[in-house]
């Protein structure tokens, strides 16, 4: 966690540590660490699957939602539902323990995303087949 | 979806529908439009949720990588594991029909924010109780 000597390194990339290098280290403990880490990136490994796969659904419920839109002549754009969803997440958010912050940019992340497909689906007069995600 | 005449308010805020005043709509086609809007955004929010709790889970173990990697003196920043991640997502969001651009985000989302904390625990002298998932 020291700052390096050859400083240029230091600008070009931040600091970082190659932690799977530190299996074979001759320290007990170091090696102790490193087993915990490596369990616990398992797990996160396992949950990153879980949610990539509940995106993919989430986009494909949000492509039918942008066809839809499209054929009423609704914009991408809905502030009355944004609120909604901001409130709720917050909730769920307290509820699961997880810093109200992290659920409003994840929140930020999918209805900016949906939006940008929404208009595309539009411009295409419709057809939510212009979308990657239904290939 | 056409442009608006006064076009300040089309630059001040994007063009929007509140889609839920049209459930009243005179128009039989567009009160089923709406209403199908209706079922969707309820998976969708169902999805949220169960995202949300994931993702707080996520920020549990992450927080304790970075308490660990605190007390070994590790860098926030693993660049080994980042293009483990990236691969594995990549072929995860194939296998699920996702668009491999939003896994991307997805992954850039959550390991910038993870840094970030893994930065903050360090600069705490390893203690994961400043962060706000532990409250």
């Amino acid at each position: 966690m020291t700052t390096t000597e050859d400083g240029w390194r230091a600008d070009a990339r931040e600091e970082a540590t190659d932690i799977d290098a530190f299996a074979q280290s001759d320290d007990p403990q170091m090696q102790r660490i490193v087993e915990r880490i490596d369990t616990l990136r398992a797990s996160i490994d396992n949950i990153d699957m879980a949610i990539v796969a509940l995106l993919a659904e989430r986009f494909k419920a949000t492509a039918q939602v942008g066809a839809l839109k499209a054929r009423a002549g609704f914009a991408a754009a809905d502030y009355a539902r944004e609120e909604q969803q901001m409130q709720r997440l917050r909730l769920v958010a307290q509820g699961a323990g997880l810093d109200v912050e992290i659920a409003e940019q994840y929140r930020e992340f999918v209805v900016t995303e949906t939006k940008r497909r929404h208009r595309r689906i539009a411009e295409a007069g419709g057809d939510a087949g212009v979308l990657d995600v239904f290939a």
